[in-house]
């Protein structure tokens, strides 16, 4: 594998795409693929799958197309998603529920290993069998179990404080679905924004540019 | 207002953080902002502001700032958000749950109207005082209310099918949170995709690269 330090940004950004595909086809029983073929399935052009797939280590070959399941690993370890990172969830509402219920966290690199909230009414409840917990036991749990990540499912307003709890506790990367600009306080911190709302509106904008 | 079919698409897909910032600092009493300090509350350069707020009209007055109920109302219209598209939610699972109850159609320029789900135990439970229905009443009621966009909240194997019966209904546009690529097979519909898998995929990157 190729130094993934080197791999552009804009690459980095298609490789779960890729993944996603030929995960698919793993599944469906194919093992290898032209980059033609791939590219008719991605609606991208074979130039393009051949120059971003090139950039770590040129997995095909020429008439003969790419193997399947070593490029699904090579990306798999470029990823990052071949190690488990320890993720907690804050914030077990609606969505909060439904992000925990709904990913599988295993398959991205992840193991959820302790949900929260705020409201006393949830403690207890169980969510894909982990008990959500109450806040005040959150320093002593990751002092003892050392989460990397938090998922931020919280309102708005009270995630400037969490996050500053949670970096404090050696949490330094989030994966945001609040409005809360995590960068500006915490320049330092990895973060991945889920804005939900901008991408509804990105929608609308599309559908009024067309009437 | 200039013609924003000549906004940059880059542009266009900052607008919503600008509309944020500025919903919050008017939800603040805050009138007006230099571009200096919106730039130092959003982190980005006075100059990137003045340059993207420019495209469209320039409401800045030097060492006057921006007035941010006109620019907000400038920004509502740019995005279509000033009118509100009946939207419909597909699948009321976890997830489809989570966005109905969890998202302010009303201030992103939607009005959700009707909630489906292929379970006949949904069938009547209601989310936001709307009754999830059964499928088979899917095609008069669009007939007759004339949805113009799907949320599709449905298992990926399920969602081909679905969007090739939508679209045969008059509905076009599709926020997508399935894997299913609906360009490939209908390349004239709007689409907007949140792929969560991909956003968390690309936090473990960023992860892996910091170790």
């Amino acid at each position: 594998m190729k130094d993934s330090g080197k791999i552009s940004p804009s690459v980095i950004r298609r490789l779960p795409r890729y993944y996603r595909f030929l995960s698919n086809l793993e599944k469906a029983g194919v093992s290898r693929i032209s980059s033609k073929a791939l590219s008719e399935k991605m609606g991208v052009t074979a130039s393009q799958i051949r120059q971003d797939l090139n950039c770590f280590g040129g997995f095909g070959q020429q008439g003969y197309g790419y193997n399947i399941k070593d490029l699904k690993t090579e990306i798999e370890g470029i990823l990052g998603i071949d190690h488990k990172c320890k993720i907690i969830l804050m914030g077990a509402g609606n969505l909060g529920r439904a992000v925990a219920t709904h990913m599988p966290f295993d398959e991205l690199g992840f193991e959820l290993i302790g949900i929260y909230d705020a409201a006393p009414l949830f403690t207890g409840l169980k969510i894909k069998d982990l008990p959500i917990k109450q806040m005040d036991t959150l320093g002593d749990f990751c002092r003892l179990h050392k989460p990397q990540t938090a998922i931020l499912c919280v309102p708005d307003d009270s995630a400037k404080e969490l996050v500053a709890q949670l970096y404090k506790l050696g949490v330094h990367s989030f994966w945001n679905f609040t409005h809360y600009d995590i960068l500006t306080d915490f320049p330092d911190a990895l973060v991945e924004n889920v804005h939900l709302s901008d991408s509804l509106m990105t929608l609308s904008y599309q559908i009024k540019c067309n009437f």
